[in-house]
């Protein structure tokens, strides 16, 4: 082989490790295994799940903490079960490289009626597919364009944060490429800054200098847009009250005095909804504006208070600024903003508490108590995440230390996500702390999750063994589906599922005696619960545990809970529900 | 409500049940809640099932026992969820009906950002992605074209036995429709005879009368083209030698002396083969031809001597007689036969014999003696099912009993599709048993799986407990993918997957604690086999009954055997695998 040349999956793999990416889950398939070949010796660490779907979520996960994630599944079978976790990953901006080991060129140029195909010589639909729900797509058919088709994919999913999706036929893994451009790193090319900027950004100091009840509302594409310093720097600089939605929570540090976590709008604080109401500027970072991330359009900043940073542009009331390079905009902004003009805020809400003086020891573990109950267990560098159900609305009271990440579904919100997900993230976090970037804080992954959702993608809890993740689930048993309960079907049967013995889910998925005999802990009451936070593997153990928690079926809080009574108001109302 | 209207979704399920559905599978969400609210009304029977694909699996076994399936998912997430399952109906055309509740006309009209999309307002791409994968769609947003609409969809299933796509948003729920298209039965049309009909059957009865080395080849689009009863009859009445392919495997009745079972073409027996190549004249029922289904392209019967049946003509040689009604057309051909006129075969090949008696209790299991080791489990009535792998190429040995029925997965091979299947199929067995169509055998269901695909959908074990089937399940553990293994990467450790306590999944997925504590065996040797067979709880029991039996991690048999043997070939000839 010529010096400037490399095998194509090579040429692939040493982009990914360029990106920051160092592991990579999947499934084997007779189509991808020579491919396989390659993923380790290019200092990639592969993670074999247990199915395609709960690969692509676990790489979702990943790229949420790590900024670039991947799975390489096989054609038909393998990349459609993934599929769904693809499209979420579209949905939520998480930047996955979904890579397919398809059948080889003279396969596919014969029309040959092989396996995994509908046996009619048609190669393209499962491309077709993924276009619906992927940035770019790449078809490595040739040597002369695959580097710049790889290269191209790529950079898609850094500019969009969004899934990309590469076929790589068989044939092609012990194909020679070019090697060259392998020397020029892909990034987020620029554009020159739009004559307008100047003036954008007078416009914005001039509104924050006025300004007298401003605030900041940290929304979830802060992080595809990658602004989360920014976004630190501005909360803590101004010092403005600051709220979150569920996709933006974690991205800022609520542990600054200013910093009010999520807003609850009408299901939290009244002073708090009052000083929001009435702002006469919201610097809005990131927004999604989705039914689920607004609380049904109730959180969302008044429109003629509101300067919005969104993919490409900035929002005024009615006026667009487009082209606008968000990150390099506010970053020019924090350099210009003169603190002595930005007015200190006096009429600042009280900072709501974690109350629990009012929990003893003998109550039934409830959803209004067992968030701010187990808060106390998070510590600085954690993860903390939540399933969709009662867990994700739930999550959104906890009070997360400094450099801790959270996430929930907000849009997407397909459920078994959240499981392989935390594998994914886990493990992002564990390799960060590896190679040290952050020190040698100790990284801890926790899990809430209902039971319901947990049967879905049950089976991951095998690869968090086998991966020694330091990960803590808690299971919220309220026998079944009870956030799906509160919308709709409070008694039907449907919303039932069937019940697991789940303190044995370790000793089943291959924990090793020991574990499965020691990290298994169940409550029902509160006493229960403190019993289990303070014992020493909960404390202080390794790898995974698993914390059952007995809750009411039909116990939620917020909206959930709204809807819940609407129905039992309309049951005895004698309305169809 | 006038007497000539019903609700919509009372409508689609009473078609439904018209068309001899009585049960129907899927996972609730919230734009489905609604619609679930009239499954069981409907006289339908709601299998629960832990996620969308298992449902989707479930469906397809269904169908393939039961003539027609369907399952009820929700908008984006669960749809895609089951894509993949839907796909695999398709390939090897199961007639599943998907059926999807969509947001309310309101928000998709008014492109409103919520959850389950990509918050762009668009809500047609899911449809889009299903019409690569399935035969028909019909999305119900008129009250005046819906009934059609539906029968048009479950028709073309019926029609082109393959999956259909059917959208109900969630506010046509209520919406009242015409009921008076009930009163006529959807039923597969007919068209007039094409007049070169009576050509074909003439040319076809000389070639029957004239041939001297005749045989039959069942394959399996048999079923889809539903003549499994004119198959049956033709193999009788002529005594003509016959095989199947794996997709035709338990349509034919293979304790006949003339029906040899699976044709192994070069790995079987010699006798078989040489007949089987010298046929002057093969009658091929439902030819499906895959690399996978004819082994290569080797068990393919000599095109020159074929007269072969296909979806909707008769193919002899070169020659293509078009729109035959394939059904009508071997009744008509069975009824003009003259019995006095076909030749009776002299030179048939002997039957081979499942011979075990080389077999010792202190020998190791293995693929090669383990499937006709347990045939003898199996009776009249029974299911026999083979999940993708090495359990897939061994159950092609197994006799079966008159009216057993068999599957395996044939071209779509989506690993883990044979579990949830095992529900579905199971499932549908024990409804014919109940409506007392085959009187009051005991029905029971026999599934061969190995360690590695149970991982991708081992969930849907508590739905088989909860359904209360009796189904034993054989898990082949030979520690990872070997069916992979044998293709490529003989060593890597891609091909192995993480060790479970396999005998603790009834006691996990939340079994009584007396099947839990009864219905667990494992097997070495088959000394420790044989005991299991004997056993109380193999013999008679009922439910769910597990048996691990152990196996060499490269232990494979044919063609799977050919190929791990020129790898280790390979390899120690220094040739790169």
């Amino acid at each position: 082989m010529a010096q400037d040349s490399i095998k194509l999956p090579n040429y692939l793999f040493a982009r990914l490790r360029q990106l920051g990416i160092q592991s990579i889950f999947g499934v084997p398939g007779d189509y991808n295994l020579r491919l396989l070949d390659y993923v380790e010796p290019s200092g990639l660490h592969w993670v074999g799940n247990c199915n395609e779907l709960n690969a692509a979520y676990a790489a979702d996960g990943y790229a949420r903490i790590n900024g670039l994630g991947a799975l390489i599944t096989t054609f038909g079978v393998g990349e459609l079960s993934a599929i769904n976790g693809i499209a979420g990953a579209n949905a939520e901006k998480a930047p996955v490289i979904h890579i397919v080991g398809t059948p080889s060129r003279a396969l596919q140029d014969s029309r040959a009626m092989v396996h995994h195909t509908f046996a009619d010589g048609e190669y393209g639909r499962f491309a077709a597919m993924h276009a619906h729900i992927t940035v770019a797509q790449a078809n490595l058919t040739d040597p002369r364009t695959a580097a710049e088709q790889i290269d191209w994919a790529l950079q898609q999913a850094l500019v969009k944060s969004r899934p990309v999706y590469i076929q790589l036929p068989d044939d092609m893994v012990d194909v020679a490429i070019s090697s060259t451009r392998l020397d020029t790193p892909i990034s987020i090319p620029s554009a020159p800054s739009p004559k307008h900027e100047e003036f954008l950004m007078t416009r914005i100091l001039d509104r924050m200098y006025l300004a007298k009840r401003p605030m900041i509302f940290v929304d979830g594409e802060t992080r595809p847009l990658k602004i989360i310093g920014q976004a630190e720097e501005l909360v803590q600089r101004t010092g403005w009250p600051t709220w979150t939605s569920g996709f933006g929570k974690g991205l800022v540090n609520e542990q600054l005095d200013n910093v009010y976590g999520f807003y609850f709008a009408g299901y939290g604080d009244e002073q708090s909804k009052k000083y929001f109401d009435s702002a006469d500027l919201a610097l809005v970072l990131g927004p999604h504006y989705t039914n689920t991330n607004t609380q049904g359009y109730t959180t969302i900043p008044n429109k003629e208070a509101s300067i919005s940073f969104t993919e490409s542009s900035v929002h005024i009331g009615n006026d667009i600024y487009r082209d606008i390079s968000i990150r390099q905009f506010l970053t020019h902004l924090l350099q210009r903003m003169d603190p002595t003009c930005i007015s200190t805020v006096d009429s600042a809400p009280p900072k709501p508490i974690l109350d629990i003086s009012h929990i003893k020891d003998s109550d039934l573990i409830t959803q209004e108590g067992f968030y701010r109950f187990v808060n106390r267990l998070f510590s600085e560098g954690d993860i903390v995440l939540t399933e969709t159900g009662t867990a994700s609305y739930g999550g959104r009271e906890f009070v997360l230390p400094p450099n801790t990440r959270t996430f929930a579904a907000i849009t997407w919100l397909s459920i078994g996500y959240m499981l392989p997900a935390t594998l994914g993230a886990a493990l992002a976090q564990q390799e960060t702390s590896r190679t040290g970037a952050t020190g040698n804080v100790k990284r801890r992954a926790f899990l809430f999750i209902g039971d319901g959702s947990l049967q879905m993608t049950v089976q991951e809890i095998s690869t968090i063994i086998r991966e020694k993740l330091d990960v803590t689930i808690f299971i919220l048993n309220n026998a079944g589906y009870t956030i799906e309960r509160a919308i709709h079907g409070r008694k039907q049967a449907y919303n039932d599922i069937t019940s697991w013995r789940h303190l044995q889910a370790l000793s089943f998925f291959g924990a090793t005696d020991q574990d499965a005999a020691q990290n298994n802990f169940s409550a029902r009451t509160y006493g229960d619960l403190e019993q289990v936070l303070q014992s020493e593997p909960i404390r202080k153990g390794s790898g995974l545990r698993v914390v059952e928690v007995y809750m009411d079926r039909e116990d939620c809080q917020g909206l959930l809970k709204t809807l819940m009574q609407q129905q039992i108001a309309g049951e005895s109302a004698g309305v169809e529900s």
